[in-house]
């Protein structure tokens, strides 16, 4: 990323990184897809395009910081949560709401993170997978086994379910656009948000819980 | 479609259409993509790419093309397996399994799906949702109601477990590229797919059957 005072860096108002990855995200959120185009991003934002690359150096860098922003945000709630004091099963319940959430608020994430692995070099790829996927694996490994060793859960495999949580969670969300053609409804309502959280926490600890 | 005999088409070797169909779906499965390039789908299949054009009118109705041969057969299978005299719970249990399959066969299917919904005209995207997605909803529908009304699953709504259950059978071979950089192993072995089924069809199960 080039650090040189480009065209439009002088006149950026205080908060304009922030604003510009905001508005990628909303932009990728109503549009269901991932990736922006740069006018457009300079018009939605009210900033200038140089910016993006003062900031960022380029598109992907933009993308990169994006994704380096919604996954330090997981991260650290997933560490929190394991942090705290309380039984595998409540903490599992407030991990599939927040998958949940986190889907309805930025419904490309999953595929941003795999466009992103799948075009960089071999280093930014390890980066990205030891800075995010390796500590939500690691989170999973260790919820599941506490519940397991409890006699809380069934004894089923940490990383197969981390698989089939947030793929059953993500779904809804990135399939947006087929349900608004095929339903006739926008899936991005708080209304369907919640309905679909309650119904993933209820379906998804159904299917984990050790029937006593 | 242009049906004007182009260059090329006077060479086509018998089930020369066939064989780009299933040279493009390689591609996309290999390299975790959902796009191809002309080039190397002349490289690979050894068919002249004007064969693109005189088939398929351009590589977007090449696209077209691969999603109607993929899902008709989808749609003729789950046809088939409601028609079979079967509880509930054997089919649901079929069902499974054999989404985990073509997921592994075909792991670009679903975001094929959503590209072609996001980028076709509305006529376009009303049919591939009149003739893919209705009568899959309406067969999960059917399938849960009969499974509720018999008492065998639990008072879910069979609309938000078709989400629930097509995104964990479709999330391990849709993240090929994260399993590959992150835990070193590649998610398009035999022995994976067989331990994403079982996995998938206890899961799912567990989470839908009511406990007497």
């Amino acid at each position: 990323m080039t650090q040189a005072a480009p065209q439009g860096a002088s006149d950026a108002p205080p908060g304009a990184r922030e604003l510009l990855l905001q508005t990628a995200s909303d932009i990728m959120r109503e549009g269901d897809i991932v990736d922006i185009s740069l006018s457009e991003l300079s018009l939605r934002s009210g900033l200038n395009s140089a910016l993006v690359k003062y900031y960022f150096g380029n598109k992907a860098g933009l993308m990169r910081a994006l994704l380096d922003r919604d996954m330090i945000d997981i991260v650290h709630s997933v560490d929190a949560l394991m942090a705290k004091d309380m039984s595998p099963e409540t903490r599992l319940r407030r991990h599939i709401g927040a998958m949940v959430d986190c889907y309805y608020q930025t419904p490309y994430l999953n595929r941003l993170l795999m466009r992103l692995v799948r075009e960089s070099d071999p280093d930014e790829a390890k980066r990205i997978a030891d800075t995010y996927l390796a500590p939500l694996s690691r989170a999973y490994d260790k919820l599941i086994k506490d519940g397991v060793a409890q006699g809380v859960f069934r004894n089923v495999d940490p990383q197969l379910f981390y698989f089939t949580a947030t793929g059953a969670a993500d779904r809804f969300f990135s399939t947006r656009l087929v349900l608004k053609h095929c339903f006739d409804t926008d899936s991005l309502t708080e209304d369907l948000r919640d309905a679909y959280r309650a119904h993933c926490i209820d379906f998804i600890m159904a299917g984990i819980l050790a029937h006593k």
